[in-house]
């Protein structure tokens, strides 16, 4: 349900309810502009990714710097950008339920919709639903290039696959989805690059495959914030699907040689107790942080270490630095930006100490 | 924001949109029988804790059964509930921000609410609070019995907190609460005795340290669902608070001799990629599924595991099993019943296989 807001535009941040997501609007611009001013000589395309940021404001901000569309895994996030206005929506991501298929074909008649398929039956579903709707629709075909997860393997499966979804009558094949989720995360540079590398290879072969068989790709997407660099310079991937990059996290500052954007999203939390003299509990736990990549940082306070959660309490154990005292408000930086971004309705935009905006987030817990 | 229900009243089960949140409303109902049926001879009361339910439909049905009221965490949750109609509610928590006080000052006018204190500037924070808005609000000492996190000492410091409290002249103190969370999670029945008994007995000598002060405790409350039938018969424990044994979950079932609930709670999820023979893929990862306690269990298919959460993709391996078929939905049983039920708009109520009811669930994401 919504909740409300926890600011007031005008307010100091300081002033705000907690937990609260803050987002700093000066690095998030800055984001989004480092993003296109590297894309721009590549030729490479940016669809970014709306599981990251769930919220057509910030989709909107993306496409007025260049970006061509969004990218989506869930039909009801597809939806909610739509209707907020986004043209041009990729759900790359396979969808195999009869009703979300039909809403899907509907959708096409106000926003350019595609989607991924990865087995005949399938594209069977989709083709049934396209020709229940009077549409045709425009489907990718996935490929596993080392994720280990969806996806038909590179070379002859994959096209075959795309002559099925030729040679159906209310379908149009798209091109390849490419996306190599693990290799985001391995921490050296080196392993990235390995990683991506073949990624690359075995999506190219796939590319000249399918044109030998008079099939074009009109897209090949995949990469994330981890990656993007290898595959827009890679000649044969035509969008990148990053989604992170607008806001980072631990995780992904980790890498070593970090991607090069700034941390713009914060969780705001109190210190709501001091029972012991180096424990200070948060009122920030799991709910308001979700630990799936670790606990958060505890940003620009040396000492001070978020160290334990429960389900709406953070222990923040104290290592030489001050204990923050009884009521005092710190900011965290998400270890994963993409489940925590999704635990509230709100950003809570801050420029230069202020509140300047509240953007809904719109699709939060869009998971249908 | 709000997500649109994935059901409509009257579809059979395997036609919600997935991932959904189910309620089997006939093991429900038996786990709100039962732990009013164990209460009753011992004259322990209920105060259930909306931090695992979040909705007032849930709420309302626990009183009908002779629960006395909730308790909360949040201030959030404590206005959602008052506004959806519960008379008596206890944030079993501290709360130090003077704008949440002083929402917590004005629900009172409208229920009967009480809250937890510390932290001597806690209390003059609550005082300072109470006078503004010209009300007496009403607040429990919380003691640490074994938990480790917020609390003061049993003993002379909570005596001293207490006096404080009883000496502000627009506080009432209300009590203990002596909550011990991690010893719900001790697997073994013999570790869970020994944990609560020592917290009782600390508790036990509080009270009466208390009483020769001429303080009397209108509640003494804590307990969880796997400890609840030590503190119900201690004596000294006027109010239980467990939450989860409304629904259950795989953490308090891998409890020796688990609580005496059903499996009420369950997410739907539908296989949307077979890739390979040993691999299906769900559409529930760790944002549909959260996996502070582990990864959820596939309810009722032996030899299939849930062995890997992405985001939006959960890896079920065959482990001897049938490989379900593309499209097919399967029940899971959730890791952690609190933070899985705050990801959803929505309780989906299911009985003899088919949807009955879409309860709201309206303080999901209430944090702040």
């Amino acid at each position: 349900m919504l909740q409300r807001p926890p600011a007031e535009p005008g307010m100091r941040e300081e002033e705000v309810d907690t937990p609260a997501l803050i987002l700093d609007l000066d690095a998030f611009e800055a984001n989004l502009d480092a993003m296109a001013a590297f894309l721009a000589p590549t030729g490479t395309k940016l669809r970014a990714h709306a599981k990251t940021h769930k919220s057509p404001v910030v989709a909107l901000q993306q496409m007025r710097r260049g970006a061509v569309g969004q990218c989506v895994q869930k039909v009801a996030e597809a939806e909610i950008l739509a209707w907020g206005g986004v043209p041009d929506i990729l759900v790359s991501n396979e969808v195999v339920s009869p009703r979300k298929l039909a809403r899907l074909a509907a959708l096409s008649t106000i926003s350019k919709v595609a989607l991924c398929a990865d087995d005949a039956a399938g594209v069977a579903l989709i083709e049934q639903a396209a020709e229940a709707a009077g549409r045709r629709m425009t489907v990718l075909v996935e490929i596993d290039v080392g994720a280990g997860r969806c996806g038909v393997p590179p070379g002859p499966e994959a096209v075959a696959l795309a002559q099925r979804i030729a040679g159906s009558p209310h379908l149009v094949f798209g091109g390849l989805q490419a996306y190599h989720g693990r290799a985001q995360h391995i921490r050296s540079p080196e392993g990235r690059a390995e990683a991506i590398g073949s990624a690359v290879e075995q999506t190219r072969r796939t590319v000249e495959q399918l044109r030998q068989q008079g099939l074009d790709c009109a897209i090949v997407g995949g990469a994330g914030t981890g990656t993007f660099r290898h595959e827009a310079t890679s000649g044969v991937f035509t969008e990148i699907q990053a989604g992170s990059y607008a806001f980072m996290d631990a995780d992904y500052a980790a890498n070593e040689d970090a991607p090069p954007f700034r941390h713009a999203l914060f969780l705001l939390s109190q210190v709501m107790s001091t029972p012991k003299p180096a424990l200070a509990v948060l009122d920030a736990g799991h709910k308001a942080a979700p630990t799936d990549s670790g606990f958060p940082r505890v940003w620009q306070r040396p000492g001070l270490r978020y160290a334990g959660a429960s389900d709406e309490h953070g222990n923040l154990v104290v290592e030489g630095g001050q204990r923050p005292d009884l009521g005092e408000k710190l900011r965290l930086v998400p270890a994963h930006c993409d489940p925590t971004i999704d635990r509230y309705d709100w950003f809570v935009g801050v420029r230069n100490g202020r509140v300047e905006c509240l953007w809904p987030i719109a699709a939060r817990g869009a998971m249908a």
